[in-house]
């Protein structure tokens, strides 16, 4: 094993968060509790508690906890959906508990990032443009996390992939740029910063660690996934990428017959994300995962998980790099 | 200028093909004849003509064509798309030009490789997944293109981008892997390596340079598009990405209400891809371009585009490298 320090090409990330690793473990529903964020934390990752799945109280409990199990005031995260229709007492949890470091996803970034920064947070919004990126950094957003139609759950209409959205990212800002979307090895985070990230969001990598919330069915679902077990489907009501379990065949299956938004919010129902990601039910639920699903094999603790992503990024890098030096 | 030689991680496509860098321009109906292919060579990287649009006795002038301009016995390599009705014509003149490199896409890899082989030809095919690059490996083909859904024109159905697509083929096979799709600078190629690539192959760049055959109005489409302005089209008879031409609007209106596939047949009709690539006809014509048109803002020389790739790819090696050695 390798001693010698790890050289990142940005320290950007490292410095606005005070984390380790330009890593961040992304905010998931029913997925991205306590547990998960207290272990990518003590990785040197920047853990993330994912609220779109938990009520304001649910979430307090949540950062407690997360306090608790960190107790030396390791930084962490609290990822809030700006769609969330109590999105105004999740973010007032997030202020009352003295959240540094708060990530917006999914709504309009001129909501609270005003609201925000003065509690003294850093904020983050997630993107699925460059266009979106370029509006974040002129309300004053501090960085932004670039997602391609890769990554698992809610996802951009526009459909641009990690490849291609990454340097046009980087090229439309200057703050810093964090790459998400089907990046589930160190071959990947290198990728990331080859196209110009300053770090990684990983998500459906965590997903499928001892840490994670969601049920054991769902990680199983992400192992055994390949290369064409996801789908972008609920393209009329909000894009979701998700493993093609029954309900999201079905949901292919109206798309296919051009089926109204009416009929897809009726098949959608409520409920089926914690009925498939909390309750490990393959029949009725949904499970959303990213297509890096393919890629994933296993289900290790949080702390080898990055031991090996970290191993396999240096390794990436010797090879990219040569010998020329 | 730097003038230390370049380092690529892997030198199997430069001695597979004997090139010197291991990128390749791509067979471009209407695009790729044999002015691009011999400036593609000229510079150093593996030109190649598409015969995508040519009929058997073009494709024999374009050949001759190319060696007259390259006059040194430098590598060049032929396109054929698989799905040509008169394909073994096609296949034909290659053998007959004693065509040394043959790049098959579209279509079954086990039709024409032995035969191809049997002429002394080094045969790589193209494929949109993990499982098809296998079954190349399997039926002796050489190398595999990897084409993520990002690429301008024909497209594979399940609409797996570069980023995940890339390290699934490197882990399926053996033989030596080229990426392809989103790739247009330096920063692109220095990713596809990271994901574990041998090689590039990049298409809309070299279509939107002054070598390139098609029409001026194609190539300033090109520079003009933004993250928005391509569409995957035509899916049910065969998914293209285009530019977001009045007739690609057209298909995507027609997608949106289900139109079966005889009557998107019928809104395509024949010579679409003449009318917009060779003629220039925005309104009529289809226009096939990949999403890393977004990324190009210029049509410059080949000879030009290459230096620039290469300083860029030097580039960012050395800020992903680091000083550490």
């Amino acid at each position: 094993m390798n001693d010698a320090p790890l050289h990142w090409p940005s320290d950007r990330l490292q410095t606005l968060f005070g984390i380790e690793h330009p890593i961040i473990q992304a905010g998931m529903v029913w997925t991205s509790g306590w547990k998960l964020c207290a272990a990518a934390a003590k990785s040197g990752c920047l853990g993330m508690i994912g609220a779109g799945s938990m009520k304001p109280e649910l979430l307090r409990e949540h950062i407690q906890k997360t306090r608790g199990a960190l107790m030396d005031g390791t930084p962490f995260a609290v990822n809030v959906p700006l769609l969330r229709g109590d999105v105004h007492e999740l973010i007032q949890v997030c202020i009352d508990e003295q959240i540094r470091i708060v990530f917006t996803s999914a709504g309009n970034p001129a909501l609270f990032t005003e609201t925000l920064k003065k509690s003294g947070a850093v904020v983050v919004h997630v993107v699925p443009t460059a266009k979106l990126a370029k509006k974040c950094e002129e309300r004053g957003v501090d960085a932004v996390v670039c997602e391609g139609t890769e990554a698992g759950g809610h996802n951009g209409v526009d459909e641009i992939p990690t490849f291609v959205l990454v340097p046009q990212v980087r090229d439309a800002v200057k703050i810093p740029v964090i790459a998400a979307g089907g990046i589930t090895d160190g071959r990947g985070i290198l990728a990331a910063l080859a196209l110009g990230a300053d770090g990684v969001q990983i998500g459906t990598r965590f997903a499928a660690t001892q840490e994670s919330s969601s049920h054991e069915r769902f990680k199983q679902a992400i192992v055994e996934a390949g290369e064409t077990d996801t789908v972008l489907s609920l393209k009329k009501i909000g894009p979701t990428r998700m493993i093609k379990t029954p309900f999201a065949r079905t949901s292919v299956e109206y798309e296919q017959r051009c089926a109204t938004a009416e009929e897809l919010q009726e098949l959608l129902g409520r409920k089926r994300e914690m009925r498939g990601m909390f309750e490990g039910d393959w029949e009725e639920g949904q499970f959303e995962a990213g297509m890096g699903s393919a890629m994933i094999r296993d289900v290790p603790t949080v702390e080898s998980l990055v031991t090996r992503l970290l191993a396999e990024y240096r390794e990436a890098q010797e090879r990219i790099a040569g010998n020329r030096r």
